[in-house]
């Protein structure tokens, strides 16, 4: 149970310190449609994010629910930085030739708008990005996978980046475990600044900022 | 908040009823190795659930971190019971001409014994469960969608049972949502009991009680 309290606490706190940021819940559901409206409403309702990621193995109407919040962000996996993405993700349709991600990506693209929907493409696979961004060249892309996972922030950029960046790059255990000890806050910190500064050049050298 | 206190209450209400009931967390989990660890650890050792359902789109070492618990069972997704099963699961392989759910059940069979893995198989499309009988003949399945999504008991049973019977048939909304008045205690236990008789009947039919 205290899993749950903190998360709200987090969320609370996170608030207080800047009421704009922007909050994702990394929850990866995905259920029957009457069970992920009630997914859809604890997230964007009681809690508040203002993103969610969602799981496409149950199709649309286990994504749909979530589509229905105004200003609300779905995310929904695509390529995933894991060893495990290998599995299933990869396999080649018999017809069109596509692989599952990317019939992934075509269905997320007719259920939600480039203003209301996301995907995941994980940094460990970034010389993919140049394939996904020939099916959503205009939509944003959650990169995990820079940090602990040993995604490279470089090869994001260069493969992944729109005209408008394009790219939400995400680090977290680089970050909240990036020391164990009572530096903890500092190091932390210094991580962030780090990967902000990193990709600031980045942003700078495309002329983005 | 409250969506969780009230699942530890639950939880514990079943355990003081019947310690001995199989209780299932039908939670559709599945994230990175780490992410997973810390699912299984609440589903499993702070929670004390017997079963967990978990989502196979994230691959292998989304899945094993539930398959460390003696006695715990994993029950993945294989073919489900929605409308939007068709957008992914029936994909065919380009080489191996196998569906998506059957590379499912397939590595499934190879990530986990029949003593800890189960799959999900919807009541709504019984005559696939023949199909799915080929690659899991001795995996206990889970069969949602008898009642209020429309599957028949009679069809799941005469496509999915074996010698053991295995099969677990599991009905929610047919039972929790029947009736919103005063008398739902009795009408919901009305239901429970019919569908039960109903089983009964066909295992008895079957030489299996």
């Amino acid at each position: 149970m205290e899993g749950w309290v903190s998360l709200q606490k987090t969320l609370d706190y996170l608030r207080e310190i800047d009421a704009g940021l922007f909050v994702i819940a990394d929850a990866k559901r995905g259920d029957i449609g009457n069970t992920s409206r009630m997914y859809a409403r604890t997230f964007f309702e009681s809690m508040d994010f203002d993103a969610v990621t969602v799981a496409p193995y149950m199709g649309k109407d286990s994504v749909e629910p979530f589509l229905g919040y105004d200003g609300k962000w779905v995310i929904m996996l695509a390529l995933t930085s894991n060893a495990g993405a290998d599995d299933f993700q990869f396999m080649e349709d018999k017809e069109s030739k596509e692989r599952l991600f990317e019939k992934v990506l075509k269905k997320g693209t007719e259920w939600g708008s480039v203003d209301k929907m996301m995907f995941v493409a994980g940094a460990t696979r970034s010389e993919m990005l140049t394939d996904l961004r020939k099916i959503v060249p205009d939509h944003f892309l959650l990169v995990p996978g820079v940090g602990a996972q040993g995604g490279s922030l470089q090869e994001v950029s260069k493969y992944g980046m729109n005209k408008q960046c394009g790219l939400l790059v995400n680090s977290s255990r680089g970050i909240i475990f990036a020391d164990s000890g009572n530096n903890f806050a500092e190091v932390a910190g210094e991580k962030a600044r780090q990967i902000q500064a990193e990709m600031a050049e980045i942003l700078e050298k495309s002329g983005l900022i």
